[in-house]
């Protein structure tokens, strides 16, 4: 059976504008699909993602449709930029909607975003990737996200400096291997978690 | 000369819900008015707030106001709930446009925010409040604002329990005191501020 | 076969010292042993662990043998009190230790800390467990370890109140749940880590 | 009246190791001594800071000296180089030492670091600046200091690169600039600090 990827990038610019966040993101659904991974890439801030904790926000919210995507997933890629060396505001909306799972459970007592597994992609001009990853995988974690080593890729630039990854004349090596071990790894814990789930509660 | 003061209140609730943060929020500023301090408290999820890190993010863009705000403004009170641990979208958003102020010097070419002093509020129903209130000190401190002393007020419960701050039987002492303090603090350090402001860039 | 867990105590004081993070470790091990998981505990700051960033800091330096207890295990679990709302020096010191592991492969090519499971425990008198969890999920995932749902157990009391959990007159209920889960899930993920192994680099 | 500055480096590398970190410090005194504020530099690594959160740990204890330069000094500039993303284990154990001004109060009745300025300096390969100034920013604001408008200046590199601060060919300009921009607020705070100090408690 085959694996399917949700990737949620958590940049500030709507479409068609680019971003440097979508380029790394399409760089791991692409070494996904050379898993035989079926992947699609939402981005959020061109939803309506109302504010709130709850798994439906009433009238308007385009929340549940993502949610409804989150869970027909086996990886979820939580993408975002760095802004004060900070997840993106989009993204800790996100972060806020996913809370909910935290009082959802599935037929054997636990969180329903169980057995699924998550992989982290961040972006910045400079600094912050290992926060923003810290707070990511806090996050993922809390609403049931299970997290492979090396559960990460990303990139940013010497201290103070304006370049954007989607600028550079090629793709660091550092980060091509770092993305390919991220989906490798990201593919083969939602495979053994897939055929052998966590315990009931 | 008499002292303004701006609190923001980075709830997910519209007005007119009740709010823990505004509450918290309302006795600093009750506070910072026995000092002699005017005081206006702005809910950002009641306005438009554009995501981007520009001033001024085009039509229907509410934070240019907000803005103006601050900037009219000795004192700046952050206020947010916690949710995973992290500040809100909501105030997220708000340093993200803050943010610009990296890029707007004043006629001395230091960072137009400069000479202001910045408090933090942060409310939760367990657990969050040292770590946001070092995101928005590390936020605030980069787009140029002065922390005083004690520049935190905060409550949150015991952990993974769910009693709201608005729900207490009555204020705790110890955040009681922290209040005062905070206010106390924030003036002091604004009224020399503005007395004998920092040096040209 | 059957698994074995080590667990570090990060606590300040050292042995015989009463500890509030060796009591909730203890009840971890507790339930990891109901599975079959063969524990033991370290204290770390009863041992000279070098400052430094190399897996042998020479003469004098404890922190080899531990790692060596590290490697044989299947699970690690890393418990450690709050200070200022982070981990505590000495997990930090643990961490920084761990860092060698990032140019250390097997024979696969792989971090050679691969298919290793993490959990964490937390434990203070007030406020930080969850950024002390993203601190060392982060910290521990970058050096390869894999995090399972619900990787954490952990107890704070109310804000700026100076309870120690040793000396609650009970384990509270949320606490206890979540010690069980953390230990279930950590087990789970160990074995089928241990039955099927991330491919090769 | 001139002012006193301390810097304490957090480096894991004992005197007479090169050290990154207290390159940048010594550009920041640097700084500082053209505005006639008299500095010292404390390895601290080469002391014998002792776990725990007392002033006095008991025989053997190195902290209290560095206390006393402590409360002797204006300015405390704290510096730390970046160890996972975070800051060093000897940062935190500094830290943990300052966390007893929490229950030290002056005669006044305010927290007996009240009145004092401090300066944060974070040194890295790679990453992690801006959340180490988070760490440190919150953590001194805790335990008393009050922070400055920029309060901090740093430099790390381009993601996952191996370069040192010392071994770079010359300094970044942006680093210069940040670090001349810290030295004269923390001066000017400082100066007006002492002249009219926060109220009593």
């Amino acid at each position: 059976m085959s694996l399917k990827a949700l990737a949620i990038n958590c940049t500030l610019k709507a479409s068609p504008a680019p971003s440097s966040c979508e380029l790394l993101i399409s760089q791991v659904t692409a070494a996904l699909e050379q898993h035989g991974v079926s992947c699609e890439i939402v981005r959020a801030v061109d939803h309506n993602i109302k504010p709130g904790v709850m798994s439906d926000e009433g009238e308007g919210d385009d929340w549940p449709r993502i949610r409804e995507k989150i869970l027909a997933a086996d990886i979820l890629l939580l993408g975002t930029p760095i802004w004060l060396g900070h997840p993106s505001s989009v993204c800790q909306r996100v972060l806020e909607r996913l809370d909910a799972f935290l009082g959802e459970t599935d037929e054997a007592g636990r969180m329903i975003s169980y057995d699924r597994v998550a992989g982290v992609v961040v972006v910045g001009n400079e600094d912050g990737a290992h926060h923003v990853s810290a707070e990511l995988f806090q996050g993922l974690n809390d609403v049931g996200f299970t997290l492979p080593a090396s559960a990460v890729t990303y990139w940013v630039g010497e201290a103070m400096q304006g370049t954007d990854y989607k600028d550079l004349p090629e793709i660091p090596e550092k980060t091509a291997q770092t993305t390919k071990t991220l989906a490798a790894n990201c593919v083969h814990l939602a495979r053994i978690l897939r055929a052998d789930r966590y315990p009931a509660s």
